[in-house]
């Protein structure tokens, strides 16, 4: 047994000074003051440190195959790298080949993710619509522990569903109790776009932000939401990037709906100079979806996490090295998409968030961690401190400071997008289901030890 | 010639008294006070009158083949009907099927319409698109005086287009100088919509409203928009009927993009209780797209009016006969989608606007006619009241009043959705080309006396 | 010791199976599951309840001068009442009089208080300035747990302060790390309407809602929001009852501005056609500021609380009964302005918020206390369930019903404006501090057992 | 006689070819393409240009007292540099110190205006109310030909009402038909921040920006539109600076509320660093309000001109020497507020407008001079070209260039605020009443030429 001692708790709802018990089994037992050590218990001494729930990020892909290649951090890689940086759980996404079975698709990838250092669960995208994508559905949510499925308004040609198919699906999904997330941006606009730019030359990584502006973004998350309120399902905008989207999601949620906005907190730092690096490598790391855009943008994303109209941040943690990225090298829109971050995810959100007083840590906590568990279900066991819940747990030195770099990191990537910056506020010790597998420098991920998490139907 | 002597001369810009002299050819030679009469010429004592600029109607469908059958009205009998309620212009649709040529197309119409009694323009939709398609918008440009196109974003699997055409075509009208019209409807959704009502048994007109939500009007036209905001192409919004699109055009208008909206007056007046009727066919009559909608939308359309906001008055005329609507007696769906109205805009927009005093009257010749001649580069002949315009006039009783009825009515369909309504503002006698053609109720409309009219380039 | 065993504990993050000890001191000692009962603790059976934090009612005016009059809930009948509705705190108003002292009127009230039944606290209203109110200011804050101050924009020429005194209140309780609360409405237009409709002969309550129309609400709230903005003030916005300030609200917060609102749940089901009755009585019962207003409005107000735009809920509780209402027989303006409410609050919201599907059973209790005691700085004691806490509880029983009426109701006032209304969601038992004081019916309230409630400055 | 030949003819509905004809009483006679010289007439040519209304400053201050000193301009000199620049009418403001007679003011600005070169009317300030104020509106609108009043929301303990007097002027020119404009910044919150500022110790001119935020200017805007909602009074805002004033405007105008704006061209173009020269003088001589902001809201003041959502543009000339602006050498407070510009209006607004295609030279018609004529009611004489209209014309040379300079302006003031701009587009010539007064760089203004403009109240 695992007994933290002398910390200050913090959950989405408070602060308070108690100490955490953990089971060998990875529950946490008790959460009170004073709390005798069992005997044979480890004493992990908490004094000056938060004790917050591990992690959420709800939006990876590890290795997963996109644009001729596969990311390069895999499930075991990327999610050690995770509880280096506090990241306790992740939501991957299943992503199946248009005409692939997603319950076949699903299995594909469970059996990929067996390696997790981390517990993990899956969204799993609609990809095109028939009568047996509607029927996997149905077993995905009844049998699977999946609860959320993923559309793509993007990527014209690939992964992008079209409106009615997208309605399908919200429709499927609101009778099966499930959650639709998007990527709102507008793929045919993109599609042209990118098309007219590798016309007249325009082949670098600067034209990246140029073939998806941020008004087709907002267009997007618009149409996205009108859709979701005609079949009354709950929908969440992954990546939210534009005031546009983040001013529809308020909108929309001030008229009763329920719509969640997710934010990465690359967008809340950089800006679309990025892309102008005379260096072609420095430029195309950058190169993810939706891009880094002007800063104007920046305020809408704090407002909207500040005041709770966006709910979550996550990484989109999408890893390529230098060679995978110079595929693009004569034509930016083969540059794989992606970035990773999901070590750094926490870090840069206290840093840049309470640090500059722009959210509490009890906030803090609500968006890397309980409101994910809230809105995909998962909250009876995760993003909580509670006696039955998972002995998933970041002790949080908010004093500390460390320099972010590739040299460093853990993650199975060539480059850090945050390279050289220092963050003060430091995830000291990760503990996943009770053990400690992070702890001051040292990372004990234990290949295969996450586990699969079921997520039930909200009609459960 | 002819001299109208004593009226009040109402222009979009002010109100006076002059005498208004038209030459034999059809065209205004003076406008001044107590003009003398030229020795032959005919005098129309129009003491009491206000003398305006003749309407045009930007969105008419004569003769239209649609959804199996064909539009009750041909180019003679709708005009005639225009003639009779003081419209002297029209501008129809060129509607080529999927894969036809836009300029074969176009000559088919203009041979249909070589009928007409009032002089006529034509809208080319873009229904499809390919190289061909591009050459043909530049050819009628260029050569045959279309200046505007025609998009769906509704009827899917018939005259809908993606986003990726439009914007295509945005962007071809765009470098040819000319203006993009769009009937901003999510076709998508209806079709899912339309799908799910008649699976569940909902087969009859109250259905219709239901299948085409007022927010995926809204969403359409945010989206259009957008897409016109990225090829810097003027756009016009068709038959706007909710208050999300009109704000939406208020918004991109406030950023400086030349985004117009066109008003229908039966959305003005008319709201979704005409489908509850228990009589099928008294309820079918009023099916047409986008469907009446509550009256909470009213308030923005007016405000859009009388605010500049919205620019345009037109009716979608499309008229068809009770046999023609009963072939949707078993599916709403298959209801033909038109309503009559040529006849009736201008009383209806004066008496519910100008008795209401929500407009003025330099208002009403402003959203009747000088607008849309202004948006459709007609401007230098049409919509004006000065030397060297078109001589079309409306000679307009304020004080008059009639009763509307398909017992009286001049348009070719055996019914009126303003059936019974007694209108104060009335059009005493028409204009067309320095002749008088409805003169009291009598109208002398000739078969092929209007011309074609030629609309140049903006860049011309 | 009070032992509450087998219950279902909410509180504004989670629900979950635990039994709660209180000590006899009035604090929760253990949350856990399946506690042993200490020798000769008392044991309350929670089977099938749910446990959650007393209510806190941030907003009620005991006995207090108004108009003339005073209103007819003491301290400690309105509290004792609240206690039967599941409330276990208050914060009231202290409100000088002009030209008297902060800090001796805030001693008055401490003295009328001094009988109440429940926990209190009091925001102090700023209704003039100069530099004894600046001083009294800090002292109340320093040395008196005032962190809060109440202003007036209304009532002109008695409560209300003008913009500059209004924001040298505001800087001054910035400097003191204190929150503003403002009644918004513009009562230098109250005033002029009141006059225009009483020289009109409109002397009854039918006018009430004429003389205080909702666009000045709105207007009121932003200009709140503008001033507090200058102050980088936390504002706190009372009894928000129109769509317009719930939008300034949201639409500030998104631009990261610490502004907050407060509902009241009469708000939230009645309308303006309450004043319609032909009884001059049932109409003046109703009166109370902001007055009932249209439905539209209720559907942002909902909204509002459902996506956290709009924290709490209040009642306003300010009971007058027929004989100090009449005062206004001939004169609508001098009817005592206010409504009974504390004892019925919480039973409307889960009524018409988590049985309606509104809000879930977790916002239930941040909108009924975790959130008001978060904003006020109370939330390491009140509005949660931990260790160390106040052992306030209400044991909810989500499936009994209740009719509510004056005749049985606890308030000491001769009406409820709920008269009638059975809701389903009953305050089973009611713990303040440790104790039991509503039991199935029992009231068992103890005048004087409410203790004065310390609220610190957020700078403290 | 004078006979303008060859010109093109530009109104605010079109662009036309005609010859205008004016009689030596000052009126149009005639407007049409090849009029024959009449005997002894005078003959401009006007090949290459273009003819349009002499421009309408409705918003100007000539020899005003003001803050303890009186603007340099007086009405002859300051007219006559209107001419110079093309604007042959003024609307200046009578302002009342308070408690004195509306009537007794308007008289002795009757007196002061008698040396005017061009035609100048009047708005009358309200700054206080009683029943004489009342009295007084009544007379000026019924025999004195004043049909707007003006109301001050800022200048604190000068010019400023309260919203109730405010509101009693509204509901009283709303029964007299007359219009009310507005000065739009909340004077509280001014006058606070001024005192805060000098407090510590900002006292230079940098300050005056940081005294007057953009929030409060929209925060006045949204009142006075509420307050005029109240009393259904056309409302008039002069000076917009800000989008949040823009925006608020363009959402009542939505609503169908009779609401205006006017825009400064200086605000079209400078931003808030002038403020920041380290030159005393020359950051104070930008000093005005509502003051230069950050460019950010000169996007929505040109898409509120192009849109014909801000109707108007306006000087608010209001000059002062460098030893006037001197007495706030010490305290920015006490720099007389204002900066010439009635010489140089319509060129900046055609050089930034026209030739940068914002606006259209239609528009450009509307926006100095066909709307203000309107919305004032003087369209029947002013702001068009026809028969019997003023002879008031400037004939614009778009294609001559000239350098804005103190050293050859016209007005009496010791500087230009746009020294050195050279801008293409000038007032080539200029007729007031028939006769040319400015001819190609030779001034022939006439002292007391100018004649009074009555404007009838809009119910006369
Ligand atoms: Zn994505
Ligand atoms: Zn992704
Ligand atoms: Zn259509
Ligand atoms: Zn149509
Ligand atoms: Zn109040
Ligand atoms: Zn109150
Ligand atoms: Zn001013
Ligand atoms: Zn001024």
């Amino acid at each position: 047994m695992l007994l933290i001692k002398g910390g200050t708790v913090v959950t989405s709802e408070r602060s308070f000074s108690a100490d955490i018990l953990c089971t060998t089994d990875g529950k946490i037992a008790a959460v009170r003051k004073d709390i005798e050590p069992p005997i044979g218990s480890e004493i992990v001494d908490a004094h000056g440190l938060l004790v917050m729930p591990g992690g959420i990020d709800p939006h990876t892909h590890m290795e997963m195959p996109f644009m001729g290649t596969t990311s390069s951090d895999d499930f075991y890689t990327g999610t050690a790298a995770g509880l280096a940086g506090g990241t306790t759980s992740i939501i991957d996404f299943v992503i199946p080949e248009v005409g692939q079975s997603l319950f076949g698709a699903w299995r594909e990838w469970r059996r990929k993710a067996e390696k997790s250092a981390t517990d993990y669960g899956f969204h799993v995208a609609v990809t095109h619509w028939d009568e047996k994508v509607s029927q996997d559905m149905g077993t995905l949510v009844r049998e699977c522990g999946v609860n959320s499925f993923k559309h793509f308004m993007a990527y014209k040609n690939a992964l992008m569903v079209n409106d009615e198919i997208f309605l399908k699906s919200l429709h499927r999904a609101s009778d099966l109790g499930a959650v639709c997330t998007v990527h709102a941006e507008n793929g045919d606009v993109i599609s042209f776009l990118q098309q007219s730019l590798l016309e007249r030359g325009s082949t670098g990584p600067e034209a990246h932000p140029l073939s998806r502006p941020d008004t087709i973004e907002g267009e997007a998350a618009q149409r996205a939401i009108a859709l979701a309120a005609i079949s009354h399902t709950p929908l969440y905008i992954v990546h939210v990037s534009t005031r546009q989207a983040a001013l529809a999601i308020a909108e929309a949620r001030l008229r009763g709906q329920p719509v969640y906005g997710e934010v990465l907190p690359q967008h809340l730092i950089f800006d679309e100079s990025v892309y102008q690096s005379p260096d072609w490598l420095s430029a195309a790391r950058y190169v993810m979806s939706p891009p880094f855009r002007d800063q104007s943008h920046q305020e809408a994303l704090w407002g909207g996490l500040s005041s709770g109209q966006l709910q979550t941040t996550a990484t989109d943690h999408c890893c390529f090295c230098a060679k995978q990225k110079e595929v693009g090298l004569n034509d930016f829109t083969k540059i794989p998409n992606g970035v990773p971050g999901i070590e750094d995810r926490m870090s840069i959100l206290w840093h840049y968030g309470v640090n500059q007083k722009k959210i509490t840590q009890e906030q803090f906590v609500a968006l890397t961690s309980t409101n994910t568990a809230r809105i995909f279900n998962l909250h009876t066991r995760k993003g909580i401190i509670g006696e039955g819940a998972d002995a998933d747990l970041v002790l949080w030195d908010p004093a500390s400071t460390r320099t972010i770099s590739a040299k460093t990191h853990h993650q199975n990537v060539d480059y850090n997008i945050y390279e050289g910056i220092t963050v003060t506020g430091v995830a000291k010790k990760t503990i996943s289901r009770g053990k400690i597998v992070w702890d001051d420098g040292v990372l004990r991920a234990e290949r295969g030890a996450g586990q699969y998490i079921e997520r039930a139907s909200f009609k459960a």
